[in-house]
C-alpha cells in the first residue's frame, strides 16, 4: 500500500469526535493528508494559499462553530507562516488541530527543499505537540499509539482552556494513490470519550462566598473579553437589578446590560475614590484599555476574586491583587451570588456608579461635527443593524473606539483578536467566521491592519454577508494618541506606518463592492444601504486625517476629565 | 534616566562591527530600539510594516551587502511573522540580527496585549538566542554581560556558517525620552575582534588528495547553489580546460563556464553509465532538480568528497555517499586540484560529458512556437541584459525552468531562496537586494508566489532599478508536472491554488509601471524596452495556460530522453 498508513484513521477519528471543518493549504508533501481530509464526506474543506491568512481563517471558523478546526500545511516554512494565528488561538483559547506535513527525520539538514526543524515549531505558544508516524507495517503497539494520538490531539485542543495543538506528520513518497485508486478504508477506529464533571458550587464554597459578601458593602463585578452568552447576560442583568454594579468591557458582549463606559467614567479621577470597591469580582479575560486596570490596581485594600472555570496552569493576575480563584461555572456562580443578601450600603455604591454612568452617557451623546473617526464611529453605531449581525473589530485603534463610543447594539456579538492583540489576521478571522454564518459579519479595521492582512481576500470564500469598514487615516493613527510618542520626530517615518494605499484595488481584485467615503454626507448615504442584502460582499473605505482624529479625541476626552 | 539603558550601547557596538543597515517594523514597545537605531548616523534604516515581508527584505539587504542586517520588531506576534524569513536565513546561511522587543517577564500570561512567549521564538531555525536586559542601575558584571551579548550576537551571526540570531529585549515604560530630549550618549564600548585562520591546504592533505586523484580516472566536480564569485569562476574554468567536467546547477552562478544542462543530459538514462564518476567532488549547496541527485545516488562505487569550508555541526549528505569533508577554502582547493596530474582516461570521460552537453545544447535551442512558459523563458533569456543586472528567481517552478532553458547570461548573478525553498518572501528578498544596488534587479516569479508576498510592494522602497516578471498561469502550475498529482480529481481545488488575480491592481497601488503580455508579439515588443532605464519600477505580467505549459514541457523533455 503506497498511501501513507494511518492518515485515513487519523482524520476519521477527528471527524467522529465532531470535527467538521478543515482549512487546507496547497502543497505537495501534505497531499496525502489533503486527500484523507477532502475525501472524508463529514468534513467541509477550504483551500487557502497564504498560510498566514489560512491560520486566522481557521480561527474564525472555530470561533463561529465552537469546535476544533483542522489546519493542514505542507513541509518547510509553511507552518511558520501559521505561527501568528496559532499564538492568537493559544492566548484566545480557541481549539485548532494543526497537521504539519514533514519530511522524514533523515532528510533534515540535507539541503533538500522545504525541509526545516518542524518539531514543536510553535514552541510555548501552542498547547500540545505530537509526532505521528505514517510508516507501513507498524506493530500493534504503534497502531495503538497512533489511535491514542488522534484521541489525545482532539481532547488537548478541545478541553478547556482550549487551544491549538500541532501534529507533525513525516511522510515519504509516493504521496498519491495509484491512478484512479481509492484511498484505503479506515480500519475500525476507537474513540475515547471524556466525561467532565460540572463545575458547580458546593456547600463549603457557598458558605465562604456568603460570609465574604455579608461583610462587604462595595461589591463590583468586572467582565473582560467574553463571547456572547445569553445565560451570562441574564445573570448579569439580575445582578444589576440587585444593586451590584457590573463594569463590562466593550468586547464583553454585555452592551446595554452592564455599565460599559468605564474608560470615560474613570477619565475623571475625582470619581475614583467613591467608586473603589471593597470586593472586586472579575470574570472573562482582560480589558482593552488601561485606565480601569490602573484604577483597580491602585486599590490594595479590596478583596479580589476571579471566577475562571478553566484557568491556565499559571495565574493571570491582571489587576495585581488576585486573592481567590474560583474554578466554577460563571453562570452558576453569578446565579448563586444574586440570591445573597447584600449590605444596605451596597445600594449607595451602585448608585454612585449609576450616576457616573449617566453623566458620561449624556456627554457621550455630544455629536462630533467635524469630520473625524470619533464622529464616524458614532454615525456607524447609529446605522448598525440591531440583530442578525456580528462585529469583528480589529486591533489596535478600532477596538479602542468601541470603549469610547456607545457603539454596539444590544444583542450584537463583538469579537476581536485580543489573545495576542496582533494586526496580522483580523480580517482573515472575520472571513472564517463569515462562512455559513446566517448573520451579517461586519469587520471594522484600520488601513494598516487591512493591508497587512489583505490576503484574507485572496481566496474563493468571500461570502455576500461580509461587510468591511476600512478606517483609512493613512497610517497607524494610534500613536498620535500616546504621550511621548506624538512629539517624536521619528513618529511619521518609523512608528506610524505612513501608508498611502487605498483599499479600492484590493476590493476590485476580490470582486467586492467598493464604496469610498470622504465626508459625512457620503457616509450617511452609504450607510443607508450598506447593511442591506447584496449580491456581493461590500467594503466601505472611510478616509480621515489622523492629526484631526487625535485632536478630536483629545478634546472629547477633556469632556470627561471633570 | 527614563530611556531604557544599554540600547544605545548595543546598537553602537553592532555599528562599530560594521553593521550598516536596519529594517524597523513600526510598533510601540520597540520604540526605544527604533530610536537607538534611527539616531545612529552610521546606520541606514528602513521602515516596513508587514513583519513577514520586512524579514525577507532584510535578507535581501544582507545578500547584497554581505553584512549582518538588523531586524527590529515590537512585542507579541510580530516576531512570529518574521519566522519564515529567519528560517530561510538560517538554511541559506545569511547573517541577521533580530531585535525583538518584549514585555518584562512578569507580564507574560497576564492577559495584556501583544504579550506571548518570545524566548527562543525561532526555535531550532535560528542560530543563537540572547536575552538582553535594559534595567537601569546594573552592576558592573551585568554591564560587562550586556557588552558581551552585543559582541557575541554580531559574531554568532557573522561567523560562518552565518545565520540569524535573536536578541530578545524586555522593555519597561516609559518608552520615549522626555519631550525634545536627546538620547543618552553611548558609554565607551568595547568591541571584540575575531581573527580567523585561513582555511588553506596543508601538506598532508595535499598529499592525500594527490594520491586519490592519481588512482581516479573519472573525476567529476559538481557545484550546487553558490553566490557569484569570480575566483571560483576562474578556478572552475581552469578545471574545465584541464579536462575535469564541472556540472553546475543553474543557481551555481557558473553559466557559460561549467556544463549547466545536467537535468536535460541525464533525462536520457542511457547516458548514465558512461557519465558515472569514480570520484565525485561537490561544492556549494544542493541542486534544485532531483535527477542529478538520483544519478549520483545510484552509484555506490565512487568516492565522494565535499569541499565545505564552514560545514554545519551535522553532516549534509545530499548524494548519500559522502566519505570525505574537506574544511578548506574552495578556491585554494580547486587551484590545488588543477595543478595535479590526471589519468589519461580522464580526457575520455570529459569528452563524454562534453558530447552529451553538445547534443543537449542543439536540442535545447529548438524554439517553442506555441505560447507556453518554456518559450516565454527562452524569449526572456534572449532579451536579458548581459551585464549590470542580477536575477532573483522565485520558488518553485520558476527556478526549475532555469535548469531547462539556457537562461542566464554569463556574468549575471542568480539568487534564489533555496534555504527553505518557500514561496513566502521571494519578492521581498529581491526588493531588499535592490536597495542602493547599481544593477538592474530582475525578479522572476509565479503568480502564486507573487500574491503570497505582494506586501513586498507595500512600502516606500520601490526603486526604479526593479523589474518583475509575473508568470501568471492562474495557479501553482508545478503540480501539473508531477506524476500522480496530475491525475487527481483534487488537483485544481486543493493543490494548485487556482487563483484568478492579476498583478495589475497591486502594481497600480505600488506606483509601478504595469505591462500585460498575452502572446509572443506582445512579449517581444515589451522586452524591447523593459530593461531600459525608467522612472519607475516595471512589472510585466505574462499570461499562459498551465495545461498547455505542462504539455509543452512534457514534449520538450521527450526530446532529451533518447
Amino acid at each position: 500500500m503506497a498511501f501513507p498508513s494511518g492518515l485515513v484513521e487519523l482524520i476519521e477519528t477527528l471527524s467522529q469526535h465532531g470535527v467538521e471543518q478543515a482549512v487546507i493549504c496547497p502543497g505537495s508533501r501534505n497531499a496525502p493528508i489533503m486527500l484523507a481530509i477532502s475525501r472524508n464526506l463529514a468534513i467541509q474543506s477550504f483551500s487557502i494559499s497564504d498560510e498566514r491568512s489560512a491560520g486566522f481563517f481557521a480561527l474564525g471558523l472555530a470561533l463561529h462553530s465552537k469546535k476544533p478546526v483542522i489546519l493542514c500545511c505542507t513541509s518547510g516554512s509553511a507552518a511558520l507562516n501559521m505561527a501568528p494565528a496559532i499564538a492568537e488561538a493559544y492566548f484566545q483559547e480557541i481549539p485548532l488541530i494543526v497537521l504539519t506535513a514533514d519530511r522524514p527525520a533523515e532528510w533534515i539538514g540535507q539541503w533538500d527543499g522545504q525541509t526545516i526543524y518542524q518539531e514543536r515549531i510553535f514552541g510555548a505558544n501552542a498547547k500540545q505537540y505530537f509526532s505521528y508516524s505514517t510508516q507501513d507495517h507498524e506493530s500493534p503497539d504503534e497502531i495503538w499509539y497512533r489511535n491514542r494520538i488522534a484521541n489525545d490531539a482532539f481532547w488537548s485542543a478541545f478541553s478547556a482552556p482550549q487551544g491549538p495543538v500541532q501534529i507533525n506528520i513525516p511522510i515519504k513518497e509516493p504521496f498519491y494513490p495509484e491512478k484512479g485508486a481509492a484511498l484505503p478504508i479506515a480500519k475500525p477506529i476507537r474513540k475515547i470519550q471524556k466525561w467532565i464533571a460540572p463545575k458547580s458550587l458546593d456547600i463549603a464554597t457557598k458558605t465562604y462566598i456568603q460570609r465574604q459578601i455579608s461583610i462587604s458593602s462595595k461589591i463590583v463585578v468586572t467582565v473582560g473579553q467574553f463571547q456572547q452568552n445569553p445565560a451570562i447576560q441574564s445573570a448579569i442583568a439580575d445582578l444589576m437589578k440587585k444593586g451590584i454594579p457590573v463594569i463590562a468591557d466593550s468586547i464583553a458582549n454585555l452592551s446595554g446590560i452592564a455599565f460599559d463606559s468605564h474608560d470615560l467614567i474613570l477619565a475623571n479621577t475625582k470619581t475614583w475614590e467613591c467608586l473603589q470597591p471593597d470586593l472586586h469580582i472579575h470574570l472573562g479575560k482582560s480589558f482593552v484599555t488601561k485606565r480601569i486596570k490602573q484604577f483597580l490596581r491602585s486599590n490594595d485594600k479590596k478583596q479580589e476574586w476571579q471566577i475562571n472555570p478553566y484557568p491556565q496552569t499559571l495565574f493571570s493576575d491582571p489587576f495585581k491583587g488576585l486573592q481567590h480563584v474560583f474554578e466554577f461555572d460563571e453562570v452558576d456562580f453569578l446565579n448563586e451570588l444574586v440570591l445573597l443578601n447584600f449590605s444596605e450600603k451596597q445600594q449607595a455604591y451602585f448608585q454612585a456608579w449609576k450616576k457616573a454612568d449617566e453623566i458620561v452617557s449624556t456627554k457621550r451623546s455630544t455629536s462630533m461635527n467635524e469630520w473625524n473617526e470619533l464622529g464616524i464611529f458614532q454615525n456607524i453605531a447609529q446605522a448598525l443593524p440591531s440583530s442578525n449581525a456580528e462585529i469583528h473589530v480589529a486591533n489596535s485603534l478600532s477596538v479602542r473606539y468601541l470603549n469610547w463610543v456607545n457603539f454596539v447594539p444590544k444583542g450584537i456579538e463583538v469579537l476581536a483578536n485580543r489573545g495576542t492583540s496582533g494586526i496580522d489576521g483580523c480580517l482573515s478571522t472575520a472571513l472564517g467566521a463569515a462562512q455559513g454564518n446566517p448573520n451579517l459579519v461586519i469587520s471594522i479595521i484600520g488601513d494598516v491592519a487591512f493591508h497587512y492582512d489583505k490576503n484574507a481576500l485572496w481566496n474563493a470564500y468571500i461570502p455576500n454577508n461580509l461587510r468591511i469598514f476600512v478606517m483609512n487615516n493613512q497610517g497607524g493613527g494610534i500613536f498620535r494618541n500616546l504621550d511621548g510618542a506624538k512629539d517624536l520626530p521619528e513618529l511619521e517615518r518609523f512608528m506610524e506606518t505612513q501608508q498611502v494605499f487605498h483599499a479600492e484595488n484590493t476590493a476590485k481584485d476580490a470582486g467586492i463592492n467598493y464604496i469610498s467615503v470622504k465626508n459625512k454626507h457620503e457616509l450617511l448615504h452609504a450607510l443607508s444601504y450598506f447593511f442591506l442584502e447584496s449580491e456581493k460582499a461590500q467594503l466601505m473605505e472611510i478616509e480621515s486625517n489622523s492629526s484631526i482624529n487625535a485632536a478630536a479625541l483629545a478634546e472629547y476626552m477633556t469632556l470627561f476629565k471633570s
